[in-house]
């Protein structure tokens, strides 16, 4: 990035390098100084629902993670419409094995962890304070979640199921109808009354929502496939758009 | 069970008839009269963790369903302690497949249900009133939880994610100690710091739990086999300790 | 097909009715007489590699049952350059859950076929004329295969593993340049020395091929998605041909 | 070995130090001089359906290979009787990965291997030699079996496939009964006309066994546990034979 944005050239950054705008927290999380700490905290976080017009005229574009794409497109219209609080969010995702990576390890070896399912990185995943920070940011007050990821035996998907504490009591529509509203122009956002389900997404680019109230608890569930909109079918939407091409381009 | 029972025979219902002991929550969750309601408050919950004298003197058990046994067995002890509040309770479950049973049906058909995860039965669970039931007595308060199960491509075991809020600020090792005290001389619960998997309990009646606190909220996860530890275990289980066999006979 | 085609209607038929061009064949095979019989013999096979000419001006083209594609694509090369015997080919195939179609069936239920391999439909299953009726066309003799489907736990995908007799002494170098010859021209059949696996062509309407010499043996290793080449995918590209389009249109 | 032995010790070895009873052809196939070549024609076999009362007096036992047992449990009867001839013999087999070892490799990483099959190993495997040296042995002549490994996305469990030229005309019944009466009193095979499935054995040390004939051409299909009757359920009946216990002790 220091060797490339010198020469003009626009950089989608598929790493975690950028995506946090505060070098300490960095540090904090990924047990490193930042190196380029001084260029954090004006990279532009590339999910387009919520900053399409920065991300047009940026060189620089922090493509976002996989489980906070998820998280985000979930909550971020409800807590810009004071739906919900932003105390008290949980955030309980469901993640296929290629979220992990494709180096070889022991858990991921496949008799270990198929037939199975557990949780992982319990309150120390590193892409808890990559949610707090986009979503404090839409609340315009400070969101601290608490994440629990889970692997799953299968591919590719992620399912994110999201319970927070509604400002007023909310029916089913009125969930609907925010989200619905919200993302009533999005080309790759489904929002609908259906559960969704992560084959429903599967090779696409497409992120499918749903609310409902629970015993006066929200909670809004969304699908990705972690390896589509959960990182390079998000990093092309952003190609697209710093390029000024059509935004679905090469996307299905 | 009307039959059996004048006979003096002992039974363990593996059904969802005699679980809950109010004759209307049954009929507004199961949609029809129950059709020997003076039996249901003496029935005994058939989960030996909380009832076992009980269970031991009892001719009618009503043997749990497969998630409330992996909630109950994660919660009850912090609820007695009053180490966390009874309200506010969420309970995310991950479950196999023959959880929802041997009758084939579109969406268990393998190239349906294979390489996806998706929720279910949001807020309308038959077992969240069971769940609401037992915990409630344990607490000695109204517990209402909120419970969401998803369906988890591989074959069995329940994963269960609970969050709840503590009553005063609570370390790792507080939760942990509570959790070991109340299960010293259990012989199919394990408490340990690790995070547990469906695979490491695959095929035996334990149930595997952890705690950890995450930003001041509480995380309990457990692990068992649906099909031991949920549903014909317990049930042998429960036969061992009405006839005055030892607990543990024949099972790993 | 009696109504459409008497209009002018260019007609794909992707079931089994007209594959077989013999009456009694069919009759012997799938327990009914066949309701257009006149038409069977003048209706073409719809495998491009092999009938491509006659596939751009049929008005009835069948489609290929998705076995046959993966076993005839592996075998007709050899057998029309006389490299390998007519007698004692063994087939044996390797099949994902889809290709037994969208019918929930107690042995397609995910509890039942996952975690588990089986063979079904030995020696009858209906695919087993349909390999002999093109193989001898190809052959310009007599082939009467042994064939053996087994059903794999995935979605996707056939591997077929042929194992045939050489005419002559061979080593892989002329078997693959047997191959590597007949498909040179061949959009979507890709020859080499690597072994295939179902998921290189997941999602595609490519079919992967080798072929080896195992102690005097020929073995021919094919693999397709039967949802794509073995089924739709072939049928668009058969579509492409009738209609003078791209060959390759619509398909990746 | 070489320190046990001496000791008087018996032993039970898993690796395949001591299958083969050759040691040019030990050297030819893994790729090393055996250390102790003088051992290796007077170890037993350790497959107690053909060498029990070898194995009983036995200090040093090799452990057979999985595929081995799978293969030389579904030939070895049909070619004492002389009922199939000991040439042509094909092995088409279907592993699960924990066949593969515990030890993480690219391709068994679980996004590579789910949801794929391929063969490896086709003509070079280790476990051929080993067939052919055990079904010699039973045939009393040379047999040299063609053999291809295939990898199942599944946990545990081989199903072979195994196709064989009938020395006169056969019907299954008549297999049948051949198979029947050589295992008639054999604890760990069952032999029945309906076709195996590995999850019928899984987590036994069971081998289920069939056999057809299919247009004159003998299968016999067979399914064991790879990680029970195909290594340790092996081992410890093995165990049990060499110590006097009673056979099927601490097996399922």
């Amino acid at each position: 990035v220091k060797d490339l944005l010198p020469r003009g050239t626009k950089v989608i950054d598929l790493s975690a390098d950028y995506r946090l705008n505060d070098a300490a927290e960095y540090q904090n999380w990924y047990g490193v100084e930042h190196p380029d700490a001084g260029r954090m905290a004006q990279t532009v976080y590339g999910l387009p629902e919520l900053y399409r017009d920065r991300i047009k005229s940026a060189q620089l574009v922090a493509n976002p993670g996989c489980y906070p794409t998820s998280a985000i497109l979930a909550l971020a219209p409800l807590l810009k419409a004071a739906a919900i609080s932003p105390e008290g969010i949980i955030i309980d995702s469901k993640s296929g094995v290629s979220g992990a990576g494709r180096e070889p390890k022991p858990h991921l070896h496949f008799p270990e962890c198929n037939e199975s399912v557990s949780a992982y990185g319990v309150g120390s995943h590193r892409h808890m304070p990559e949610i707090d920070q986009v979503l404090s940011d839409v609340a315009k007050s400070d969101v601290r979640v608490v994440f629990t990821p889970h692997l799953i035996p299968m591919d590719r998907g992620i399912l994110t199921t999201c319970y927070a504490v509604p400002t007023v009591g909310r029916d089913d529509n009125s969930l609907l109808t925010i989200l619905q509203d919200f993302y009533a122009n999005e080309p790759f956002v489904r929002v609908s009354s259906a559960l969704p389900a992560t084959k429903h997404v599967a090779g696409t680019n497409f992120c499918d929502i749903t609310a409902r109230t629970v015993r006066g608890r929200v909670v809004v569930i969304s699908a990705i496939d972690n390896l589509v909109k959960g990182a390079s079918g998000s990093a092309v939407q952003n190609f697209n758009l710093m390029h000024g091409l059509p935004e679905t381009a090469g996307l299905l």
